[in-house]
């Protein structure tokens, strides 16, 4: 058996030298190395951006759908999207664990686990899709995958439904990073606060904050926003379009006394939406971009082109105990893990 | 005299609703609205990244160089590479103030001037290209350019000639970001850190570190690595290619006794260097990307792929202070003034 790299560059392709993530072409054969875990794959929860890319590409038919997510898995050994650069994660059963791996990890030949690293490294084989869930981003196929000696993991739990439970890990980052940044007395805003990353975001940002935070739920559709007021997982709400910096300014100016946020957390899966982070936000305060469809530079050159002295963040989508963090928001909140189950199980 | 909004959103034509920054195109007539500020500009000084690009899509032919220059403003109002998305900055003479700023300026008509907002949102008319300097990507024009409310410049000084302060002023986001982050005992990483941003990055990286903390410099060119040492700004070199991150880790690791980095600065200016600065960072590091060839989703997905918690900073070009702080790097270390003076005046 082949001996692998911890972090996979065994199976990079193209370009040589680089690591899986940033890799244009890696090697998807389904025969492990021996630091390597072969998992048969049942879904895969294609991250927001990507599939609302896909979507619009796809014209929303699903046999065009199908074809596309063929077309890059082909191309690329892995469900990478060239236009987002994203990926997403997806939920199997461990067929196969490389030698090298003993006692370094919990899992045995049978476990149920959801990948926690980008499928954007993955390597990915689909024989063929099952069923497309278009509304949740999930997808039953028949395939495998391989996860690399680096790559994180969470076995599923056994007190909540697979399909919850993936769809909560996807976003774990989101709320575990929200928990790190805010302290009492904050005033945060969670732009795309309605959506699947956004209220878990929410939720933690009110338990930080406490009763002298405030806590500003930002989002476009009035029923979402319906949802989050339902569930009392913001002290402001406000409907309005996440790309429009100055509409923003107005409403946050508003809602905030003129002081704006210490904490802005944007969740929003479209482009153009940084000026309005930047704008809503202290001079001294934090931005935290958990979205994947974040320009680098409209974000950089944004805030210098406005003299603001913001501290921007780019959302890392691991930190220790985050799938604990986003799992316990369905264990903590009865309403939430409702809402989760309607929405995303 | 129409009035205009602090941020230029009077100016935007494409798409309406966002800021001159983020805009397709924006409206670069020369008649000043109440509170804009008409230079006439001496010498535009083209962002790293963007200028690298143009050349290379020029060949290096300096005609074709104009060509692409004059292109960019023409469709654009500004001078906002669409293929990096960023800018640069620019030196020249007040012209006209706006009476709506009367009082809330320190300028008057003649004063010099260098602006410290990004050229991909300065409304900008070249009538006519003088000199193309392109080992220092500094280019003399026949124009005008706006300067609006929230815009922020700083007067030349007359302690030193202009285009030495106009490259040091380009790059002064870099230097007082890193004299934020590093804390005395740090060891510190600057990629690139034999170019522009990277000597000023070291200069204040060693400052701060102090003698229990190390700093390593991480650059291409045998050549400007010999000046960084004759210099010595730094206390270990290593010459290598910053896209190779197996190979960064490996010497990074071998620097530092397997411990890694607290703080890495990113200051290179070409694309796939995002995995290079996570795996010589230690999981609980912060990482400062002051390239404006950084790819969000690559850093973001990452530093996930490989299950590391660091903190990463989108390069904000302005802080408090920070044209004082570049500046005075020039003051207080005689052979980095020299260096500049050689290199970059």
């Amino acid at each position: 058996m082949k001996k692998g790299c911890k972090f996979g560059t065994h199976r990079v392709l193209e370009p040589v030298g680089t690591l899986p993530q940033p890799a244009l072409k890696i090697d998807n054969t389904m025969e492990i190395y021996d630091n390597e875990i072969l998992i048969d794959v049942q879904t895969l929860n294609i991250d927001s951006a990507s599939f609302t890319q896909i979507k619009e590409q796809a014209g929303g038919d699903l046999a065009k759908i199908e074809e596309i997510m063929m077309g890059i898995v082909a191309s690329r050994g892995k469900h990478h999207n060239p236009v987002t650069g994203s990926g997403g994660m997806l939920i199997g059963t461990v067929k196969e664990i490389g030698p090298a791996l003993e006692g370094k990890t919990d899992l045995k030949v049978g476990d149920k686990l959801a990948t926690l690293v980008s499928l954007s490294l993955t390597p990915l084989k689909i024989n063929a899709i099952k069923e497309i869930r278009k509304d949740i981003d999930q997808v039953d196929i028949d395939g495998q995958a391989i996860l690399f000696e680096s790559g994180i993991y969470a076995k599923l739990p056994e007190d909540m439904p697979q399909n919850l439970a993936l769809s909560v890990l996807d976003v774990a980052g989101a709320p575990a990073q929200t928990a790190k940044l805010v302290k009492e007395g904050d005033t945060v805003l969670v732009l795309g606060g309605a959506g699947k990353s956004g209220m878990l975001c929410l939720y933690e940002a009110k338990k930080k904050a406490g009763p002298t935070g405030k806590v500003i739920c930002y989002g476009r559709s009035e029923k979402s926003m319906e949802r989050v007021k339902r569930a009392g997982l913001a002290d402001v709400l406000i409907t309005g379009d996440a790309t429009k910096p100055v509409e923003i300014l107005e409403k946050v100016r508003e809602a905030t006394n003129g002081e704006m946020c210490d904490v802005t957390i944007n969740c929003v899966n479209i482009t153009g939406t940084e000026m309005s982070s930047i704008l809503a936000t202290k001079d001294t305060g934090v931005i935290y971009f958990f979205s994947m469809a974040t320009s680098f530079t409209a974000a950089a050159l944004g805030a210098e082109g406005v003299g603001m002295d913001t501290t921007m963040i780019i959302g890392n989508g691991y930190t220790k105990g985050h799938a604990d963090c986003a799992l316990n928001c369905m264990r903590e909140s009865e309403v939430l893990r409702e809402i989760y189950t309607e929405l995303y199980a």
